[in-house]
């Protein structure tokens, strides 16, 4: 198995893994352009955009694009994040031409046709809508805010309903223009590939942009704060965050590894204090989220509300705990133990594999190999992690309770004083 | 890479796939025995007992169980279905020995001690409050009930809070004795394996188990009805289902494909024409789904409640134009392209691998190969595609509204109406 990465003369990049052993291959172009590089009158364009891709270009209708696809069997998809937008398919051995013929001509040529537009709107406020209806979606996009207010990346990647309203045709091809050069591009491909036969299909279909200078994003910066939201529900969710490290920061490591044992398998310490011990949750985690200059360390549990503050009363106590005393060597040893099995197990899928290939060139500007990152998991003690633990104690939470009744302000108050916040 | 089955005294069987690039392996048992085999008084006594299977055994704790799988990097879960029980693991290589015999404690030697029990019953009650916050579980649940009305197949797997409130100790080892017997077992594995090391492992941690008889499913009977929920929503669910064809039958194939180019892909009619042509939802989609004796053909989308009647009017009118002209060879063979490149991704998958094996062994006493799969997939031509639009638009539906508003049973009596149906 290689690994080969070839950058184009616009400075595009092209890597590939080849995984001789499968009959099949990942592909896709991820652009390094997402919500959060949107200015406050931009709000959900990204999105909107990556929808429209599909929708009709020069050359194709939005039923052309859908039907070549899926009548090699592959299956196109796309996703828009706060710091990337990925165009990938999955298709059989042999078909990276016609698939990046597709892909070249939807990111490369649409026409963002006004009729088609108008649709798409529709489309895209019952997904919003959808979100509405989930109480774990309407929590982390209230947590997102808490943690960065009045900045992109505390904003939902999907726009709201009156900023999707507001885009135009011109809009689109503008922001296309200005922010899909190819120097925010990386194709990537794993699976069954060869690497100078992919070179070459990218070289003919995306050798022809220019490049050209763009803006940069606004620096993130963690505020916290409280927010509450209510509704008649089953059960409220608890969501607790604190400020993490960016994919670049030293403790990078040291907070996966944290994360693993706080709040991450069935063996972590909030999994078997609030699920085994007290059986108020059936799911409760912790997880670790990074961006090139900002972070979060989060927690999410769901109970009913009338165990709410027992809830956030053991959230608090295993905090502090974990901050005064650590973790024991063996918990640090298995949370690195499942880290890297982990890593081993999403490598061996083409999809994973191509997506990661893609994020480093993108975040890192180089691939880093697994034993690089198994190196990097290595060397965490279990002094890192407390020192990380005592950090997240002693800075400014943010805090969301999205439940039943009226009481999820007085819920989300309530865990604020636990934390001795000044709220 | 091969594929080994073998039957041990008792009647279990051990079957393997080894996929030699790999350096993990996904490895799990899978039990014949689920929400359909229980009666009335045992609604939701499987998935109670696979919640308490992590309780604790004679020798290890709830906490013992998790560390010990975590400390190799391993992941262990398990799920609950109409028809199966099984518990899984995805570990490194060399690790299956110690997978199998935490596996086979779990499985044969949990205690279901009683105060365990209580706090295990409190995290299923809230797994159930979850899935009533989520407008689409409550749909699905509503669909299987009106599918199969006062049947196991008809019921919630999670049962309800009388149920899961009612069972003790006792009834949980009498349901295990009962139904944990070898000839429902398959130990299923692929990844890093060898066949013959495998098969010893479970030889030592099954070989002790006795043959017993034990009961037999009651046969599901179709039906078919009218169901609808109302709450505070953004959007409104409109489920639809007819009578679909068992995992037996002749036309099992014929429904896979028709499905696909029915509402599978971005290229099939309901996406282009109620999310592409019209942008009335951003999900929408059919499914095949089938058990030992039954199945259903059913179609989900959500919109806004003022545009449920448009919604309803343009699957009413697909269904029949597809019944009345069938569908055009390119269409077809759009579908059957797609049914072979997902079976062919699916199985560069360990852990979908091992399942299908699984799968296959308990549901037809055999392992089909890819090549079978694939032939009889291409077996299908347009002519079977319509006599299987046909049949279902012939059959009595079951209709599911979930939505805002006092609009919901109104929208479900009026789509009823539109197919004709006498209810």
């Amino acid at each position: 198995m290689t690994t080969n990465v070839t950058t184009l003369a616009n400075g595009l990049r092209v890597v590939s893994h080849a995984m001789p052993h499968l009959e099949t291959l990942s592909l896709g172009v991820w652009v390094a352009i997402g919500a959060r590089h949107e200015s406050e009158t931009e709000h959900g364009i990204s999105h909107l955009l990556e929808h429209m891709a599909f929708k009709g270009t020069a050359k194709r209708t939005a039923k052309a694009i859908a039907e070549e696809i899926e009548t090699i069997g592959g299956e196109l998809n796309a996703a828009t994040s706060l710091e990337n937008t990925a165009y990938f398919a999955r298709i059989l051995k042999g078909d990276e031409g016609v698939a990046l013929e597709i892909l070249a001509d939807i990111i490369q040529n649409s026409l963002f046709d006004p009729q088609e537009l108008e649709r798409e709107r529709e489309v895209i406020l019952q997904e919003i809508a959808s979100t509405r209806d989930s109480p774990e979606d309407i929590g982390y996009d209230l947590l997102q805010e808490a943690a960065f207010p009045d900045q992109s990346v505390g904003r939902p990647i999907l726009g709201t309903i009156q900023s999707v309203k507001s885009f135009d045709q011109q809009r689109l091809h503008d922001f296309l223009q200005r922010y899909y050069v190819p120097e925010r591009m990386v194709v990537s491909a794993a699976g069954a590939v060869h690497h100078d036969v992919l070179v070459r299909h990218v070289e003919a279909q995306f050798g022809a942009l220019t490049r050209k200078s763009s803006r940069v994003r606004e620096e993130a910066r963690y505020v916290g704060g409280v927010r509450a939201f209510n509704r008649r529900y089953e059960q409220s969710h608890l969501l607790l965050a604190f400020e993490g490290p960016s994919y670049h920061a030293e403790d990078f490591f040291a907070a996966q590894v944290f994360t693993g044992l706080f709040g991450g398998g069935m063996s972590s310490r909030l999994f078997q204090e609030v699920r085994e011990r007290r059986g108020l949750c059936y799911s409760i985690y912790s997880s670790a989220w990074s961006l090139a200059d900002a972070g979060l360390f989060s927690i999410h549990a769901a109970t009913g509300s009338d165990m709410m503050s027992e809830l956030s009363d053991v959230v608090v106590d295993e905090l502090r705990k974990v901050a005064a005393e650590g973790a024991s060597d063996a918990e640090v040893a298995r949370a690195k133990a499942q880290l890297k099995a982990g890593l081993l197990m999403g490598l061996e899928s083409s999809g994973a594999r191509a997506e990661q290939m893609a994020r480093h060139l993108i975040g890192h500007d180089r691939l880093i190999s697994s034993d690089e990152l198994i190196a990097r998991v290595d060397a965490v003690s279990s002094g890192h992690v407390q020192s990380f633990a005592r950090r997240i104690v002693a800075s400014a939470p943010s805090i969301v309770v999205v439940g039943s009744g009226r009481q999820s302000n007085a819920h989300a108050q309530d865990l604020a004083e636990k934390l001795g916040s000044r709220v």
